[in-house]
């Protein structure tokens, strides 16, 4: 299943390999993971991330505790659950182990079971991204329609794209959608401080397409909304509430207020695998996954040579707070786009889809 | 007039001293301005910044041209008028520009009269910055009371310190003063991207003077807001409408927006001469700089070894946007915080201080 667009995918000795996203754009290294407390280790020091990719790699790494513990499914289940818990806000995570473990208790076959579990839960994604690609960029040509635009300038937070969910992403699928379909377009891409995603992985997958792009500091979108420079705003979700409540990377919630007080439409894509019918009130329920004060300090790049390289930003002795991801209230949201259909960001249009 | 907590001096030969703040906090730099044309040059590239010290350091410019041209006003004049033009959204500056060359015209020594107005600019400047202070902390005093408050969070975005204006700043004169009287506080320090004066300055100012902070990204704030974490946003302005519209760092405005969507007060520190009587929608209005992309491309930080180093962060390829303010509207604006005392940001209550 390896692909010029994909992640992660199957080696001939059936491990798992991973795009290390930590090196990119700089640098494009492969990570071999062969256990699941490798499995654990990548996605909690973000070899992988985004939504999608997150759950994959997690279904992969039951299926990697099968090749380890063989029939011992209490010993999987174990392990499963570290897995579970190895980054609080991806329900995606919870739901692909939960997933895997459910055919792993029934199954005859653990082994066998667990690849072809894992693999599926891949391939629907890369049938959902497709989806959510399709139905989006029908809202892209309708905005263009209405504001009669020959050109869209659209503005996204953190990556969305293949690097998260494969094949095509979920805020960049209707992007992607768009590109083949030849519509004149413009990406603002945000930086995404601390770990700069925008920067670092949304601008190297829009150049790699060919996509007009331009990065811009977090602080800017406000501006641009102010002067009609940005007629939409798509991004990714990490987790849903059944109310329409959006957890996002942190600065989300702030482009949806400058997007709500400009008159702009909001969206927000994904998958229906990233609702969360158990909590409706996303600012109290969702809890908000604090990460090492290190992403704030130290900065990576290259140097003039082209050589990685770490600095330190801020001054020594300067204590730094990293959240990692905010929720935006359904309030701000125009649409959540979603492999069946957009989805008004209330609780009757939500529950009719997921329940 | 040099001082720890002074950016620019004259130095015994009357030449003009600045602190580079480019090299902050990693190395303190000193760089000695002889001419109108060094002057112009530190401004545009930053050596100096902040509204008032630009404003301080145009005075000083145009003295320095009064040295360079000795009584040929018609040349000063021209020379001030490229400095008037360094830096286009800091009213300041054209502002004590303007106030030097009306000195000058009807001056009869020229050279005496340039040096003693550029230093009673500075010593105003001082005199606002500690009313503004003493006024700022008053309201700080008054959110604890109504809040039953034991020690307070502020937010602030980029710097609006000594560094800025002397000799306490605007935004943050009023924390200096709150430190003094022995309040309990903790100061958000909001990154500011892309140059990150808030990581680089405001926490270094803070450190210097023992006051507790921590440096969070600008995608923050929201969050932060969201959980009853900042009681009050404090920040500086480079130019505020007679209507109350403020000019200040891009990304303040996307700050506004969530402390008015959280109830939160946010307040804008200036002295008077930050206004601009001439325009009144900001939005509409006020010329934004556009600075150079590198600005979002280069990250200027110590290795290891403590050693200043550059690393390029984005993709090669990838275009960047550096827009370097945003108009905060009015409505979004609890209180404009000058050295006259707390204004309404409305024009009937800006025009009566300031016409």
């Amino acid at each position: 299943m390896q692909g010029q667009y994909r992640p992660l995918w199957l080696n001939e000795n059936s491990a798992l390999e991973v795009l290390d996203q930590r090196y990119l754009p700089h640098e494009k290294r492969v990570r071999v993971l062969k256990s699941g407390a490798d499995a654990i280790e990548a996605i909690s020091d973000m070899t992988v991330r985004g939504a999608g990719v997150i759950g994959n790699v997690a279904a992969m790494g039951v299926y990697l505790l099968a090749r380890e513990f063989g029939d011992d499914k209490k010993r999987i289940r174990e392990e499963a659950m570290k897995l579970r818990a190895s980054r609080p806000t991806a329900v995606n995570l919870m739901w692909a182990v939960d997933r895997m473990l459910n055919v792993i208790e029934k199954s005859d076959d653990v082994l066998a079971d667990a690849k072809a579990e894992a693999i599926a839960i891949c391939d629907e994604d890369v049938k959902r991204s497709e989806a959510i690609g399709k139905i989006g960029c029908n809202i892209i040509e309708k905005i263009m329609e209405e504001k009669k635009l020959e050109k869209i300038n659209i503005l996204t937070h953190c990556n969305a794209g293949w690097l998260a969910i494969i094949d095509s992403g979920t805020a960049l699928a209707p992007i992607y959608e768009a590109h083949k379909r030849g519509i004149d377009m413009h990406v603002w891409v945000d930086e995404t401080r601390p770990r700069n995603q925008g920067a670092n992985l949304t601008s190297w997958e829009l150049s790699d397409a060919g996509i007009d792009h331009t990065i811009i500091a977090d602080n800017t979108g406000g501006h641009l909304m102010q002067h009609d420079m940005v007629d939409m705003v798509i991004t990714g979700a990490d987790r849903v509430t059944r109310c329409g409540d959006a957890a996002n990377k942190i600065g989300t919630y702030l482009k949806a207020l400058a997007a709500n007080d400009n008159g702009i439409p909001f969206y927000i894509a994904l998958p229906l695998s990233t609702f969360d019918p158990e909590s409706c009130n996303g600012v109290e329920e969702i809890e908000i996954e604090m990460r090492s004060e290190d992403e704030i300090h130290i900065m990576r790049g290259i140097d003039k040579e082209g050589k990685a390289q770490e600095l330190r930003i801020t001054p020594i002795g300067s204590k730094g707070a990293n959240y990692g991801f905010d929720v935006t209230p359904a309030r701000l949201i125009t649409g959540l786009i979603t492999e069946e259909g957009i989805i008004e960001p209330n609780e009757t249009a939500i529950r009719e889809i997921i329940l």
